[in-house]
């Protein structure tokens, strides 16, 4: 394993401690915690998300104004414990509530759960939006029904949006639930990544080979197949999303996500072929992201998220100014 | 080679067409050419920059209102052609001049100069900044004199905040000069960049082997060694950029600058190491930034840019708003 690294097992604690002095401005350590908030409080329902470590720069890059309150870091791939969840709760609260978003893997449903309960004793009032938009698998190693993945991100932008102008808790969790239904994702993977408390890579794939569906913890996809060109691959994924929408969207947005070992050359050569392929299907795209959001580490491989953008007022959403790192 | 590609050939064709497409709202291709222009027009001295392509997001994703004008793309890792320059030249005057900045390569600087005297027979003046921000090593395989690097990035920003704030073409080239004596980069790689043309790494390390002073197209270095903590790199790497200072900078800003193939988890363990070694310099730090923008393909490894901040302004045009892909 070759990493810029000190002791594996102090990786989180010196990454958050990265990340908070780096972008001073707008984040900060809440005292003895490994939650991120930002530095601005406003009168609106929190918003907070988080999970495992290993998906930089989820979720602490899109903690700011007009999109997230403050981001807890679990350990790589691992849920962060109730405890961590409520003080990311409480300090989220301005009184009128707090939204959890959260990826839809066991550990994580469990635990943000768990601090919920937490948080309603203590008199805040909570919600939960589940995100499982990668609609690879039914099931799979960490998750019972559809894994969450880069499609987190878009709902964050968007309950930030609508939390940032007044609406309130129930609102949110409403329209949280509807830009999930919304919102659909599949990956695909060239080379796993390495957890550097493991040290190897966490699956093999040969020379050629490539793995359609695989989750961002590694989790096994639905095909392997020798690698095809970029137009092929594009194919694939967009037949299979338009497949996952009952109705066939007529506008939508598109984020193409590296997963972290990919180079952006190879993303902008992807999203050229997956937009010359829904010029051909009559799908008008009114939003275009490119690039590393939601990541596996080191992963060699990229994801493809549609959103349906039928309610015209998202496609607003998702391109009004934010104060974030990463967005 | 595992790529998410067509034919390696149409690679910057293709990549150029995925750039504009995605972000349509922000810039265009001038017709017939590889030249990303800005969609707005502003009545000031035009900046344009350019190079090899495959160090995405340079220099395309730093066109936009507060930085380039333009950015005109070459083959991977080869320059771009004098006809395409001034195609760029031509683009970005708005009857104020033109300022191009350029990464320190013998081919780049040939054609810059070459596009500087046709656009000079049109009847636009020009200057040109010459990057030369890697302290590594003196002449390298591209080079005479030290290479231009992700420092470029920088002086960008200050250069393009300066002119929309309506700074002529001289005060441009002089404040330019400055800003690249003041800068100064070094970098580390564990493992080489892969060209889609060539299909396989442009060196090789063994398995616990890394490269300080790498360049960015993977030219050698100054000394291969057994990869050590994130600390210990930090301090070599510190202590060669102090070096390079005539005095001492009291005040400086930080890049970290991923190589494509480095995860940000790495990248803010190693500003973190930074940031706490420099506090023992007594050194502030009043600008950070963290992540990918002078890349090398997917090459893993890192670069560390300081800019000595002494004159206060810099700070502020660093810290400005733009519209642009990446910044």
């Amino acid at each position: 394993m070759k990493k810029i690294i000190n002791q594996p097992e102090n990786i989180i604690e010196e990454m958050l401690s990265g990340i908070v002095h780096s972008y001073p401005e707008l984040v900060h350590r809440v005292a003895d915690s490994r939650v991120i908030a930002k530095n601005t409080t406003n009168k609106q329902v929190g918003l907070i998300s988080g999970g495992g470590s290993g998906h930089e720069p989820a979720h602490a890059g899109f903690v700011g104004d007009g999109m997230l309150s403050a981001a807890v870091l679990g350990d790589v791939f691992t849920s962060p414990t109730p405890d961590q969840i409520e003080i990311a709760i409480e300090n989220a609260d301005q009184g009128q509530g707090v939204l959890l978003i959260v990826k839809n893997y066991t550990g994580d449903i469990l635990n943000f759960e768990m601090a919920k309960e937490l948080a309603e004793m203590n008199g805040i009032a909570t919600e939960i939006v589940v995100v499982d938009d990668d609609i690879a698998v039914e099931d799979s190693t960490y998750t019972a029904g559809k894994r969450g993945v880069a499609g987190t991100i878009l709902v964050h932008k968007i309950l930030g949006d609508a939390a940032g102008h007044g609406a309130n808790l129930a609102t949110l969790k409403e329209l949280g639930d509807r830009i999930v239904a919304a919102t659909k994702t599949i990956g695909v993977a060239l080379k796993a990544a390495t957890v550097p408390e493991v040290g190897k890579p966490g699956f093999t794939l040969s020379e050629n080979e490539i793995e359609f569906g695989v989750g961002i913890h590694g989790e096994p996809g639905y095909r392997r197949e020798k690698l095809q060109p970029s137009k092929d691959l594009a194919k694939e994924l967009i037949s299979k999303l338009l497949a996952a929408y009952e109705q066939k969207p007529k506008e939508i947005g598109v984020l193409v996500n590296g997963m972290g070992g990919t180079p952006l050359m190879e993303q902008f050569i992807f999203i050229n072929d997956v937009l010359q392929l829904l010029t051909k299907e009559a799908i008008h795209v009114s939003f275009h992201k490119v690039g590393n959001y939601m990541t596996s580490i080191d992963m060699q491989g990229l994801s493809l998220t549609f959103i349906d953008l039928a309610d015209h007022s998202w496609q607003k959403a998702l391109s009004s100014p934010v104060s974030t790192i990463s967005w």
